[in-house]
């Protein structure tokens, strides 16, 4: 936790806020702060900055904020990602908020299993819990907008088209492709495939919508790897 | 299991195979493998090839196999990294392998805990199965080697130097550094610190050695993350 983030519920006054859950904690257990110690904090949404502790007691911490700095810049990025299985997106959510991404398509693929659906992972405070985890080692602010597409088709015919065509659109695949381009300064929409890869059908679909198929090369990543390969190149 | 990697107990004669153990589930409950089927292999530290099921029983299974193949070309990097804790090791060593590096040295730094030295998953079967489990998934057959440094001074005075002699050394560190270079043709060697960072003695003791300080940004990653960052963007 480099940055504690603050809710509108934490506010008692316009620059004071009281903690009790595990922000609480993290601060009496892991900071080991003291009164009159300094953190970095963050609204969630708005500016980052400084909470000195006014209070600590058994139960609470109470900070006075000073929220001046914009949080870091967003990666200019459409993330399209083939649901992952629990475990790993679970990492995945974490690692795309810290990253920067801000918006982030889970959709359907033929190699998704439907038995990854019903994760309660997938439950929205679950899914809140490792973004704001991530954001808070990012030292960021913005949540990430997340969108569910539970059938492939639709999504590569109606929507895949709308967010290639403000963009540079790109689906990552395995094949004798161009290698996948860097140091982008134009917005840019990725798709990511599951474990295995998307099916041709998809890649045509894809094609068919606008995107053009890049490689990460001959090494077979897998997709908690290939995410933060990927932005990295790209950015 | 994009490869099923084959250990030279396995061979009952020059192009044969017989597989009992995990692998053998693998290719009957994940592949779904019948008789005749084919499946991409490679030798431990060898070539990669083919191999096609000759017999299979409910407890092995034979198969011929055809090497041919070199493996994916490595990363000329001495990868450096401050000992991680025992889940994010885990994943890292999968990670490295996956992703090409051949040489990584764990050392000591002050803030890894010493109790992660303690780890049983640095016992070598642990370590080896973790490795195993990355070349797999990048169809790669050559082994890391790992090097183990306890005491973080004798690693700084005696043996970073070397390793920048031949070499372009970076170390990673949140600050106002140069950004992460790009591209590069020649020999990284690159040390990433602990969570929380690399202590300014440490950082001094590495700029001693010959290595240069490099920044990935605004954004704190984790180790699990800055990893395949940090590669992705030098290769």
């Amino acid at each position: 936790m480099n940055l504690i983030l603050l809710f509108d519920d934490d506010f008692i006054a316009p620059q004071q806020v009281v903690l009790r859950d595990r922000r609480f904690q993290h601060i009496k257990q892991i900071h080991r702060a003291a009164q009159g110690d300094t953190l970095g904090v963050g609204q969630l949404n708005g500016l980052t900055g400084q909470g000195k502790i006014t209070r600590l007691t058994d139960q609470e911490v109470e900070l006075q904020v000073t929220l001046d700095k914009e949080p870091p810049a967003p990666l200019p990025i459409n993330l399209i990602l083939a649901l992952p299985r629990p475990q790993m997106l679970k990492r995945t959510l974490q690692t795309i908020a810290t990253m920067g991404v801000k918006t982030l398509h889970l959709i359907h693929s033929n190699r998704v299993e439907k038995s990854f659906w019903q994760t309660p992972q997938l439950q929205e405070d679950k899914v809140l819990e490792e973004l704001l985890l991530g954001l808070e080692q990012a030292k960021d602010t913005t949540l990430p907008h997340i969108e569910y597409h539970k059938r492939f088709r639709p999504f590569a015919e109606d929507i895949a088209p709308q967010l290639a065509q403000n963009s540079k659109a790109l689906v990552a695949h395995p094949g004798p492709y161009p290698e996948c381009p860097q140091k982008q300064q134009q917005p840019i929409t990725l798709a990511v495939g599951p474990e295995g890869g998307f099916v041709d059908y998809e890649i045509e679909k894809f094609e068919a919508a606008g995107f053009e198929p890049i490689s990460l090369g001959q090494r077979i990543l897998r997709v908690e790897t290939a995410i933060p390969v990927l932005l990295a190149k790209l950015f």
